[in-house]
């Protein structure tokens, strides 16, 4: 049993109403030790896959032995079951409806499924669960408990619904994962999809009246003010603007507008 | 003499112009071992009602002897007095103006108003109370003064304009006290209400074109997308939309929309 | 070599998409024992003037050797250095874009440019400055590091483009430097701009229909309602309305309206 005792928090609870002070409070109270780091807590309500997209940005830059909770959480009070996954690394605390998708397509991992009774008060319809499962969860594992202690392991998770809707044998059509601060559009496409289809390169893309056969390597390879597509820092295909906001720019709709991917 | 150490914050102040990051500054001066935890800085601004309510969604959830700061003070510079209050396990610190209202309601208390004299700078009408009033008296707390140190005994506080606004014998009509991130109404209605009525149940409840009478234990009672009357995890009454969002449900107006509950 | 600890965090990144995730977990991987206090992360976006008003607002109230980062960086990936600024009791750690000018202009510091090769990655386009650079350079400087050890001392640091946008005998023309969370307009203007200028006192000012020839002291010192011009608590002229929003009083434009101040 060692220690661990970074846990960092992400979820789409806002502060203003006091929920994330409460699974503060918890934390601290069941290991004084624990260091809490926000992440954020204004992710966009229910949307699970922004939230997966955001854990790559930060996860691996963390500590060794970091606990991750990740609480994004449409379906809580349903069926969907409390999960830890232990990777080489790092530990994550969440529900099992693909938040963890990401991590667990790149990483090899154990999950488990949490046992409440071993970590929470009892469970009932009116269970708070990032307060009352998640927190304590987290709470155990930073302060020595390994992942078997608390759960029972798992063989197979949910998964998030592919943003690649559609393939042809030189096209997918995808849709975004998240659109940043600053107005860049994140295509549900990584490196890793490139690979998992078998294919060489991507050799062009489309995005409504945007067309390029040229994914570039660097925004300052654009004038000000020109659209560009490019690999991002997490290899996943970006459609940005030199110094501008694309999402504005192509007056980007996340629900509607689809982008199409050209493999080779 | 003990050291209590975790200081939580809860402020109207956003965080952009810098307030917040000097609170801080001053009590990791006073008392560099202080464990600052943000709740929240994103109260509506004055809305000292929406604050009080939060306050009830955390406080308890910490350890023992965890300190307060809690500061939304539309009448910062006038003459509601700076107070500490020392329930059994916690400390407050903020204005007197109501903001710790549901906590002297639920639980033997003791307050002070502090003594600016012994824990700040000189005030006049430029000081910045959170800053050079609250956020020392936080840190001498934390770091292990008793109230009596830093304020002499009070009897009376001020006291929010209740939210029960009208009562007959069986009917009364309320405000929201709040509305979360997931548009679920808190009533200004609670069961410690309803004992200091002294009445036994709620019996129905109506808000504008939504009359029932079932107040439900659970959301999942009814159906996607129909309404619902609860009593929330906190013990107020709570008027919510099965997965659905119940302020953007009614058009719910906080200024203007009652709440009118049968009681029996 | 002694230890400093406390590394605030202001930007304008926001916090949903994992950046600053990034950057805290590169801080506490590189020195565990590192105390991350968050500023804020809502600056507007690439508004270097804001962020440099913020950052006077807290600064000075934390202990000594506390190092602050702050990046509100629109030219990253240009020519625009990274620096360290050393003042007698605190270091800074950012893009050379203006954001320190309020501190260089009212201490003495030194300035160093961050060597990449020491501090980070290997510096490309694509590298993310906040997390690659500015993340490391303030871990070890909280570490123990002294800027001389991570950079090379700098004669001429890049300047704002002063708010003083034209000056006549007794009359300057300024705009606002910041709007804070309650509606107060910032002007441009502060007690050190007087003294630099050679000149004894404000004697009026003019806001489109607002003329007053009165430096108040105090909000109170008009009615509720009221505008009022005021020296504010980090000596910059201000105008507010007593108990009220002046920007939306004003329905202030921030890029085109200006401030005309008398002086004597």
């Amino acid at each position: 049993m060692t220690t661990k005792r970074i846990i960092t928090l992400l979820s789409d609870f806002g502060t203003a109403d006091g929920y994330v002070g409460s699974v503060k409070g918890v934390i601290k109270t069941i290991f004084p030790d624990a260091e809490i780091i926000d992440i954020s807590h204004d992710i966009d309500p229910f949307n699970i896959s922004a939230a997966a997209f955001t854990l790559l940005n930060y996860y691996r830059h963390f500590p060794h032995d970091t606990v991750h909770l990740a609480v994004v959480d449409p379906g809580v009070g349903g069926s969907r079951r409390p999960i830890i996954i232990r990777t080489a690394h790092h530990y994550f605390v969440g529900p099992d409806n693909g938040i963890f998708q990401y991590i667990v397509s790149r990483e090899a991992c154990r999950a488990y499924e949490i046992n409440t009774a071993v970590v929470g008060r009892p469970v009932n319809s009116a269970t708070f669960h990032a307060r009352d499962i998640f927190a304590p969860t987290a709470a155990m594992l930073a302060r020595g408990a390994s992942p078997g202690e608390l759960g029972t392991k798992l063989d197979r998770l949910a998964e998030l619904s592919t943003s690649v809707i559609s393939k042809g044998g030189s096209e997918v059509i995808v849709n975004s994962v998240a659109i940043d601060r600053f107005g860049n559009i994140i295509a549900g496409f990584s490196k890793e999809d490139l690979a998992r289809l078998k294919k060489e390169k991507v050799t062009g893309l489309r995005l409504k009246t945007f067309v390029t056969d040229t994914i570039n390597n660097f925004y300052s390879e654009k004038k000000v003010g020109e659209p560009l597509a490019l690999w991002n820092s997490q290899d996943f295909l970006e459609i940005a603007v030199c110094k501008g906001d694309a999402a504005r720019f192509f007056n980007f709709d996340p629900a509607n507008d689809k982008i199409y991917v050209q493999l080779e």
